[in-house]
């Protein structure tokens, strides 16, 4: 018998994708789909792809009340918006693949530094997992709570875990420079993502300091074993889909193989994670993961100054969104883990 | 037990989407592909996206012996290459879709007009079925030699058959104006579709008489019992994938529902049409079939001047080319039509 | 000394490019650039190409006061707006050149039937000139209101005016296909302008009607000397800037060396159009005039089936908005035709 | 009088900017216009934006005995090539402003390294200069040999001379993330160009030591005073023009209006530099130059971790390549520098 599946928050590129991968997943039946904006409207008035798929499928509005008659919930929704349904819904027994980052830090005061407000349930961070298979595959296995992470933190930390765990870099001088297409911000226009306002451009932003820059420390610095900080800025290029993190490091110790090493060592048996060596393509490009749920990984590394690049390309919504969180709903219910994950991606696209 | 499949020309889109269809068709496996120019090199040489699909193979050359030793062959080669090939896999029991022009005509002589070579084998015209399910099914079924269509006939033809069939409009004057992707120009790169000249264009190109106008003539002329000449004009415009007719055409009557009811009796149980009328969406568009074996039609009638617009979307790498000729395949096979293409199309992208 | 202009509606891309022009334009002098929305703000908020240019000038409200100031004013408003104030800049001696429809058409009916209000003014409909140089120099010269036409409009006379002229074509039975970039909705951010909803794609819009095809239908039928109407369809395809025109047609005289004469007497000396004869490049591509004021026209005859298509290309920005309006400015003061419009087209871009 | 001017390379893309700006330049005459493969062609025949300018050039072979007929030349050729023409151009008296690498290394030994032979001519890099005025505008003045800088270089060296100079950031973790559009691969169709392939890419290339760093580290050690190595990785992502440099770095104080200071202090007087301080758009983006001479700066600073960003946005064809040139012209020759690159970015675009 199928899972039954809430989307909450569906009329999103993110929901819209979670609804495009649960159409061939054999163990899901999609129950609910909710969008304030839409509501009473078919899933096609927004995802005019979808048609002939969910042809009965509208949307309604997010209660929790019925949210409850669903097994499982995902949440695809703005941050802070999450944290008023979660605790209602575990208490229900209903499971949780949260989408947003409310639950993703563990440290309660991170809320308050990086996002502004004070969580209100700070005990439910305990038993929140970061949602990220690589990482944390056991824990993801038995929760109950999934917070699922996104595609800027999704690529910098898959380009730098081997990297970190093995000691071969500087963790001093780390810089993340990542590069995303437009879909990363949303169905919502705006004067910035205006199509000629937004094609072409190579446009840093958030230069500063970016809210995912919390997750990003957190998770390399329990890898490291220290505290860890890092430079990061993200950049809108010429693109829908794709995210890329290419993070300029200082090697402590200049040994490629050592590198290659340890990215076989931690990648080697992932599903989704696929080492890139040229030729004839020699690093990762979003482009060739395209609609699938891979994150393609590599490096290069300039011995005359001592120094490497550590890449990762994924897809932002789907190995950087709904994909992952796809992912690890197979490991929460114990399903396969590709499950409905299995197709190769798009190309050229 | 699988359909053993060679791919042969798969080096090219074509090829690449056959490959990546059949990696999740589960009664088809790839046995050979082939590439002159690649030959010894693993396919993720050229495709890049399959990586960690078919892990083991490598372009071989195209040879008919190792074709024979399989059971069906895709051939998707450039015009005037595919009857080198066809009689003596056909005598040999091996069964074909060509995705090229070389057996889609029934009169021979039209090769000599359009293509300026004179058919070596005008008998196996006459045994060759033109591959669109929606009008050739049943002859499709038991077919040997399946002569699969490409993206500015199929989106034409599909655009105007329920128009045509029903007598509701001049068929002195049709004038057929396509937008297509970058890629229906193939994976050679060349001056044209060199990226600072291909990107952004509205480029009309062979405005005086373009090949495929033979089959859309020949297929229409066909339903429309009567010879039928159609004006046709491609344009290459500023996306990868997509293949879009508007069919300009004036009503010998003004009812729009008469229409609608040509379009549901035509389409209305095809697996992979889908009619489309608005709101939110009104007109077809290929941005919301990108990546599946979709069509999406839809039409426009002006009743101020008596006149109408029919319109389709194809995604040319898969109904105008690859996902077609799967199609093609279950139904030569017996599978299911639908096997290996049910995915939704990838929006946005 | 420079003429005083006032540019209204200055925050839109219209604005912005009259803005670009008249930088360099040696005879005009910006005093007044107006914005409801921005009012205040320096015009670099709105348009950071132009930082270090008008480094003093800061959006303004629209009042009709201020623009009594200015010698000349360039009204760049949404449809239905000019008409408040054109009446009393008239009356005060200041000059107009209006790029709305406020004053395109001579019948006043016709603003009922395709705007859906009645024109206040009808007599200034009939001192209104239609600002295309190539059909109304000598009116536009002694102008004291100009309405400058918009792509659609310019890109589909311009391809027909030699062909109707001469009488080579069949009136029954023309088609117009317009594909057009994006600028051509403006600048504010909607559903359908998202970038990722309006990259790649081949987008049928208004399919049923256009509100241009009324200024096209009045410009040609005055050249037939008969009523002519026009089937036309406009499709938004996978740019920022340019407009095509295809106009599919059939011809009454199969004789491609009169269209090529008929193209040469009307267009030969024009300053800003450009006749295209391939090789290399067979026919208009607004790819080649992004950013100039040019207009490139050409054709392809089709004898077999005695049809020929006739196309224009521009920029939806240049020929088809700002650019125009300035070279009709020119014709108004008695300026040299070209000035301020002198420079290259941009390419690649 | 009018310089006569040969442009060498001239059916590239920096050939064709070159020959765009001199169409409108008030001191320049074309009279030469070489190309290899395209001798005996008229120009338009690959740069047909240019219809309608130089009406009687076509393009010739490149020899030394036809340029030393113009009184300077502009050199566009491959890295290695100029070499061959530059003595003798020199030694007769005519100037030479060379787009390519061969006269901007100082260090000969850097050319054996780098480009793997050996620099013929040590004695002339003595002699030439280093053709970026804001750093070298009094040696330009005079020279009769300017090496002028490519994008990369460009980009990179504008970001970071001020923070340079003012010894604000730790000079030994310097990491320059480069982002580029599809022109700067030059206008060869190869299989990494080709529209499918190259649209929407964000491809890592070169990452293991670009060429460019060469003169990178050259002209910042000369600020620096001291030696200097720059971590750097190019990016091509999905635009035609523009390139963008972003340089991660570690403040050796923590100050922003000290750094604020550095860039007035710099750029302040530059005619073609342009210090971003945002809102509404607070960092330097290619978008924003695009067609123009300018150069975009700006920077972020992260003083959690005593951060800062520092960026450089330039059209990689005009500030970066032909533009550059023509600046370096006009200082050579005496005229104003900013002849014939006064006019605006081109935006939306």
């Amino acid at each position: 018998m199928s899972v039954r599946i809430a989307v909450v928050g569906a009329s999103g590129y993110t929901g819209g994708e979670l609804l495009r991968i649960l159409a061939t997943h054999r163990e899901a039946e999609v129950v609910m789909a909710t969008s304030r904006e839409y509501k009473g409207k078919p899933i096609t008035h927004i995802h005019p792809h979808l048609r002939g798929f969910y042809p009965n499928l509208r949307f309604t509005e997010a209660s929790v009340e019925k949210m409850l008659e669903s097994d499982l919930v995902f949440l695809s929704l703005p941050a802070g918006v999450s944290k008023n349904y979660v605790p209602q819904l575990l208490e229900s027994g209903v499971k949780v693949i949260d989408l947003g980052p409310d639950y993703r830090l563990r440290n309660p005061e991170d809320y308050e530094r990086w996002y502004g407000w004070s969580h209100p349930h700070p005990d439910l961070l305990a038993k929140s997992v970061y949602g990220m298979p690589e990482l944390h595959r056991e824990e993801i296995k038995g929760a109950r709570l999934v917070a699922s992470p996104g595609c800027n933190s999704t690529a910098a930390i898959l380009a730098l875990v081997p990297a970190v765990e093995s000691r071969l870099i500087d963790l001093e001088h780390v810089a993340v420079d990542v590069k995303v297409g437009s879909s990363e911000a949303g169905r919502k226009p705006t004067q910035g993502t205006h199509h000629p306002e937004r094609a072409n451009v190579m446009r840093p932003y958030e230069a500063s300091g970016h809210r995912h820059v919390a997750e990003i420390e957190q998770e390399l610095s329990a890898i490291a074993g220290r505290e860890l900080r890092v430079a990061f800025v993200p950049h809108a290029v010429g693109a829908i889909r794709g995210a890329l993190a290419t993070a300029h490091t200082w090697l402590t110790e200049d040994d490629e193989r050592r590198i290659m090493k340890a990215y076989v060592s931690r990648y080697g048996k992932e599903p989704f994670v696929r080492i890139v060596r040229g030729p004839p393509v020699g690093y990762p490009d979003p482009k060739y993961v395209v609609g699938s749920n891979f994150a393609d990984v590599g490096f290069a590394v300039e011995r005359r100054i001592g120094r490497a690049a550590f890449m990762a390309a994924i897809d932002n919504l789907m190995k950087g969104a709904a994909g992952q969180a796809v992912q690890c709903f197979n490991l929460v219910m114990g399903f396969d883990e590709t499950e409905g994950l299995r197709f190769p991606p798009l190309k050229p696209a």
